[in-house]
This record gives structure tokens, C-alpha cells and sequence, in this order.
């Protein structure tokens, strides 16, 4: 993912990003230009990314990254062509390097570039309610209707067909053909992510957007979370009901059915044709198979294969919760 | 019910419902005016209803409808009077032909009746905030006030002493006396009902309405859906707290007390002096009975009888709750 | 607390209080006036107290108020400079004298004092959408920005550096330096207190606030309930997730994570450090201590000591979280 989005500060010299990261000592001799900041797998020469975890050990090796944030004893996981910045914390360090390339995505202020639609030229294409703002970077696709006093803030493209309702927000999110969002949503604001630190929390910046594909539906007062270093996704023809939360760097598959008040922690991943019961929650970095039905009121603690159906807290197979709730 | 907001766009011949119902060969020969459809329950000579489940044999047996949609294999189970409409998908046909009767009951684009209740004559007789929307069709009672922002969409009746907060959007929706609508709450929109269909799910109607009754107050941020082919209602007397979603169809009895963060799945039936602790949640169509307690966070998947007192996942006796929770 | 928002009707003539409380045989002769109601703890000399419950014995015996609501059974338990007025409902009898001192805390219309921020002086202060609304007896601080369709309604006072979002309503807050409120949120409203009685529900006075301290984040579509005789508070440094709800006169500590979703019920009081998963619940009236771990999806029922990490509903030990459900 190249972000559309977030306007891309730099590039900045390797000594630039020493001195951010305390680095007093150069590791590194020549003063390259650094063009970006990507994740393991994304990022290409020239860019700079990050490894704080074994787990990502195969991406490591494979990553086209010239620069590595990392730590002593996972820096000879990396490739010769990556070339690897020691720090104690990974994670700290990237989001100061992120912030130095994309200082507009830490703060979601509000959008003070907004003006009413009937200042912009949508107004001739869309049927639009009362009271309607538009912040810049806005396009809208051909029969669209956005109900009243929406806001659709800056970095928004809508294809067509689509219908907004009434007080919804929404910014840094594309958003396919024939897609309805019900009224009260909050789309793409950064997600709940920081650095615990006594009495100042650290923010790291969210330069991932919103992605609802082509079909899908968005319940009342559902909030979804943009991604961090990448997307949240929700796939084509999925039906979500009302007063869901979805976290930064889900991705959801399509055709699926989420029913309300469903949680799904950050970075989840689940396939498609996923059947989700009302309240279930889902906790983050997991992995939900397709075919996968969620009893409502579960909770989801580990990765669940292809094809099952999980009831309980922590979820397990519907017969043996069935049979356990019997045995008691 | 008879509905009084929607419109019908009945009545129409029996060869129109057959096109529909892609039945080619006329399975009656006069061609009968249809006036309306409704549920077994409540249709009447010369309307149209539909049987899907043998779970309403009691009801099939006792239909005034002059027509039915249905299958084969329980055709048998209607009266003389009713003549079976035998179709493959007895949902889908009903939803189909209900859109032909009620087109603006599929879809919630935001309300484009609506005009600034300062150009309406609620302005000498209702309390209002700034900002304040008013739809086609609603009336509203004496010593009422609606908060800034509200939008009341088009049929709405809100009875007398009403307090309205702000933010709040409600269609669709019958409000009696001395009932308070907390701020944010989104009420009357349709509820989560659609048939699955891979790349394209299919909308059914909903041609119900949210009936809220006398002394009622219902939480901030709440949201409550009208009915599909039924009504969704709030008896007397019942308080919901902050952040609840009641589904379409529900219907909730009197002097009940319902705690933040509860969810009820569709068409489940509550008693009165039904006490629910916060989180929990009761799936769809179930039936709980008069002075049921539920426990906070409990999940509620079968009927419970009237005086039990319920918690846990699945919801048992509280005492039996208490022992399992002390063996382990 | 000596609240600072809500106008105290007072000094009221004993003899008046007895007249609502429909003490008839007057059980004291000198016609003392009263100047406040406040509670056990916090009440003072020729104010008016309530004690309702055994659990509360040892400030009982503490207080410092002239008088106290009370019944026959506990009344031994007050000290000598406290006169005991008896009744057979300690909480209805206080709810109607907190009324009779607060009337303006009960109903929670929306405030119709408030005007454009373009009218007030706040404009050549503060950072600004469209469509803002600022109520009476509203201060805010230095570098401070107000999202569009904003309500800051009567009784509040925000510090410096704060980023209030778009969509919502505050009132009754205190916000110290450094604080991020999200999109909408509803702060400050009455909390789900009220007495049950058949076909007509009392609601008992709202006297106390929300205290919101300094660096903390309330994630999009929280509510936080103000107090009812005390305050509801989020201390130091401590970040919410978006769509959770903290009931009245509960108390979070500093340098807590809560995670969406969660739900906190009434006056329970959490330390520092606390470390709550999505959708977790906690009872009401609960202690629940330091650096305490919950784990997402759980149900917490009793209180919680120092430094333990619980899991599950009811929650217990993690380890015994683990173990149960490998067993079965």
C-alpha cells in the first residue's frame, strides 16, 4: 500500500533519523536518503522499516527495505540489503520515525478544512441533506445520497451508489460502490493505539486507512478504526449491524454477517463467509478461518481454523460447549 | 397492526403477485385483488400472508388470509379459505412481494421531507433546541422539548411531557406520554434483516414501526429498530441505560429495567418487572417470562420462565451459576 | 465536594424537610436550617446526611453532619452530634430532600441556554468547527479546539491543550489540561438511577460531575454518567477506547487502558495501573485494586485485589482461567 492519504514529509537523510533515534554513534556512514517508512513487507530500497518480533522472521528475510529498526539480537535475522538501526524499543522507535515522515496522522483534531457542500461542487451530484460538510481531498461517486449533519472529513473517496446517513463521520476511508453507512458511524478516526507511559502515554501515528468494499453495510453508531502502518478492510458484501467496533488493521472478508455490538481487537484477520453472533468479541492478532460461525456472546482468545462453528468464553467447538453447559 | 405510515401501493391482481413470484403457470384462475400482507396473525380476506415453519401450524390453521406463500410440504396445514402460493423460498418471495406493496420500506436513505422545525407549527408549541429537523407526517403533543441537533424523520407521533435530548434521530416511531429519549439514540431505522446472497445480499422490507410507551426513558447512545413485518415495543414504565440495542420485532413488557450494553437479538418477547444487568445478551426469539432476573454479562440462548433469576453463558439458575463457579 | 454547578436551593427549616418527609409527629423541636445535603463522608455542620446500609457504619460514626435520614435499626449508630430522622426508605426519603436542594439536577432537557460560539468570547480563544453550541457557566483554556455540531452545555470547565472532537455533548464536566474526547461522546449526563415503582419510575437528583484529569483520552462513543452524590472520575493519564460506558459515581484510577467496549456499573472504584481487554463488564459498588489485569470479555463480580491478573465470567485467576478450560 502506497498511502494516498497522508502527506509523506520526507525524504529525510539517515543522520536526520539518528538523531531521532539517539543514535549517537553513526552505524552508518553514508548520509543515504530515506523516502519512507513501510512494514516488512511492503517497503522496497530506499525506505525504512521495522522487526520487534521473531514471528515476523520470514518477512524479515524477504523485506526490500534498505533500513531496519530493530534490536541486537534480532538484527542477523535481516538481509544483507537491509542494513540494521540497534534501539531498545522497536516499537517506540518507529512510531518517532513514522511521526517525522507523516505528523499529520498522530492528532485527529477536527477537520478545519471542511465547508458546507453546497460551497462544493458535489452539490450538483449528490442528494445531500442539511447541514453537510466537506473537508478537502473528498470525491463522491454518481447516485450517492448523505444524510444530515454529516461530516465527511478530508481524505475520503465514495464510489457510487452509496448512501450516508444522518451525523455520520467519516475520513481517511475509501469506500466502494453500493455501500450504506447508518447514521451515527464513526469512520476512520486512529485507532486505540499508544505507548503506556506514566502520566504521558505516547501516541503512535495511524497512516492506515479505512477500506469498505463494494455491497457492504455499516450499522448505526458503529465505529471502525483506521490502521496503523496498514489498512482496516472490510470485504465486499459484508453486513455489519449496529454498535460494532472495529479496530485499527482488521481486515474482515466478504460475504460475511457481524451481528451487533461485536468487538474485533486490532489486527484480526478473518476470512470470508464469517458469521459473527450479537456481542461476540474477537481478541487482536488473530487468525479467523473462512466458513467460521462465532456464537453470539463468545469470546475469541485464539486462531480459528477454516470451517468451525465456536461458542463460549474462551470459544470452543459448538458441540463440546453445548455438551459442557449440559455436563454441569 | 394496520401500519399507518407506510404506504400501500396495493391493491394488485393475483397475476401481478405470480409474475413476481416467478410462477408462470397460475396456480388460481380469478383474478383476485390482493389489499395488503401481512403475518399469519393479523391478515384478512382478501390479504396475503406467508407460512414458513411449521413452529406457526397453530397460527397457519387459524389465517383469515385469502393467500399464502409457502411450500409443498406444508400447504396442507392451511384452512379452506387460505390458498397456498407454493413457491421455492417462502422469505424471499414474501420480501419481494411486500417491497411490491411497501417500496419505501427497504431502504433508510436519510429523510429529504425534513425542514427546520422553526417553518413548522410545532415552533409555538414545542421546546426546542437549535438546529431541530422535522420529517413529513409528525405530531407531537403538549409540554414536549427536543434537544439541538435532533432529527425527527418523517412518522413519528410523540404523545405529551416528552423529553427529546439531543442528536437523537427517530422514524418510523410511536412515543406515548411522559417518555425521555436520551441523547444520541437512533431510533426506528430498520433492523438487520436480509437474505444472504454471495456478492449481493437481498434487504427485506420493514414495514413495522417502534412503539415506545408511557413513562418509558431510553439511554444515551442507544439504538432501537423497527419492525419487519411486526412492531418492535417498549412497554410501560421500562427504563433502558446508556449504549442498548434492541433488534427489530422485540418486544419488551412493562416496569422492566434494562441495564447498559444490553443487546437483544430480534423478534425475542420479554415479560414484565424484567430486571437485566449490564452486557448480557438475549438471542432472537426467545421468549422470557414475568419477573425473570438476569445477571450482568449473562448470554441468554433458550426461554426462561416467569419468577427465574438467570446468569452466565449460557444463562442458568443463579444458584446453580454460583456452585459451578465455586467447584472449579 | 462542595459541587460547584448545581444551584443549591437552600437553607430549608427543618420543619420543611419533615414536611416531606412525612414526619407528622416532628422528631426534633428547634426549627434548625439546613444549608446542604451531601453524604456520609463529606457532610458538615448543619447539613443533612443519609445512612441506608450497615456497610457504611464506620463513616456512620464519622460524620460530621447535624442531622441524618435514616431508619430505627441503624440509627445507634450515629454519633451523639447527629440527630436521626426515620423513615422506612433512606433513598427514596433522600432522593425527595436532595430534589428539594437541587431541583435543576433531576431532568436532563437539553440546556436551553446555550448560543453559537461566535456569540461568546470563546471565539478569539479557541479553535473551532461550524455549528457549535455553548452553554452557561462554561470556561475553557488556552490552545484548545471544539470539533463541528459540538454541545458544551452548562457547567463546564475544560484546561488547556485539550482536543474536543465532533458530535459531542458535554455537560456538568470538569476536564483538567491535555485531555482528547473523541467524536461522540455523551459526558456528564444523569446516571441510570431511580427508584422502581409500578407504572411511574423515580429518578433521583444528579448532584455530582464528571472529573476528567489531566492527558487522558475517551475513546468515540463513550458515555460517562455524572454522579449521583458524588463524582464520577477518570484519573491521570488513563485512555479510553471508543463505545464505552462508566456509570455514575464510578472512580478510575491514573495510567489505566480500557479497551472498547467495556462497561463500568455504578460507584465502583478501580486503583491505578488497571489494564481492562474490550468488552470486559465490572459490577457495581466493586473495589477493584493497583495493577490489576482483566481480561477482555470477562465479568467482574466481586472485588479484586492488588496486582492480580483475572479472567473469565465470573472472573477469576488467570492461571484457573487456563486450566478450567484446557480440563473440559
Amino acid at each position: 500500500m502506497t498511502n494516498p492519504f497522508f502527506k509523506n514529509n520526507g525524504p529525510f537523510k539517515i543522520s536526520d533519523i539518528f538523531k531521532i533515534l539517539n543514535i549517537t554513534v553513526p552505524q552508518i556512514l553514508d548520509d543515504h536518503k530515506i523516502v519512507d517508512i513501510k512494514d516488512l513487507f511492503n517497503s522496497n530500497k530506499n525506505e525504512i522499516t521495522f522487526f520487534h518480533s521473531k514471528k515476523y522472521k520470514d518477512a524479515a528475510n524477504d523485506t526490500k527495505a534498505s533500513f531496519c529498526i530493530t534490536t541486537e539480537d534480532l538484527k542477523n535475522l535481516l538481509p544483507k540489503n537491509c542494513q540494521p538501526l540497534l534501539v531498545t524499543n522497536v516499537l517506540v522507535s518507529t512510531s518517532k520515525i513514522t511521526a517525522k515522515f507523516y505528523p499529520s496522522s498522530i492528532n485527529d483534531n477536527f477537520d478545519n478544512t471542511v465547508v458546507s457542500i453546497v460551497e462544493t461542487k458535489l452539490k450538483d451530484k449528490v442528494k445531500f441533506g442539511k447541514n453537510i460538510l466537506i473537508g478537502s481531498n473528498v470525491s463522491i461517486g454518481s447516485n450517492c445520497s448523505i444524510g444530515h449533519n454529516t461530516l465527511i472529513e478530508q481524505n475520503v473517496s465514495i464510489g457510487n451508489n452509496c448512501s450516508i446517513g444522518s451525523n455520520v463521520i467519516i475520513r481517511n476511508t475509501i469506500i466502494n460502490d453500493n455501500v450504506n453507512i447508518l447514521d451515527n458511524c464513526v469512520i476512520g478516526k486512529h485507532g486505540f493505539g499508544f505507548f503506556p507511559i506514566n502520566n504521558k502515554n505516547l501516541r503512535y501515528p495511524h497512516i492506515g486507512m479505512v477500506v469498505i468494499e463494494d455491497n457492504c453495510e455499516i450499522g448505526c453508531g458503529s465505529t471502525i478504526d483506521r490502521g496503523s502502518m496498514s489498512n482496516t478492510v472490510i470485504g465486499k458484501n459484508t453486513f455489519l449491524d449496529n454498535q460494532i467496533h472495529i479496530a485499527h488493521n482488521v481486515k474482515i472478508g466478504e460475504n460475511s454477517i457481524i451481528t451487533a455490538q461485536v468487538g474485533i481487537a486490532g489486527s484480526s484477520i478473518l476470512g470470508n463467509n464469517v458469521v459473527i453472533g450479537g456481542q461476540a468479541g474477537i481478541s487482536g492478532h488473530l487468525k479467523i478461518g473462512n466458513n467460521v460461525q462465532i456464537g453470539g456472546g463468545s469470546g475469541v482468545v485464539k486462531d480459528i481454523p477454516d470451517n468451525s462453528k465456536v461458542m463460549g468464553y474462551p470459544a470452543k467447538g459448538f458441540r463440546k460447549f453445548i455438551r459442557d453447559g449440559r455436563h454441569k
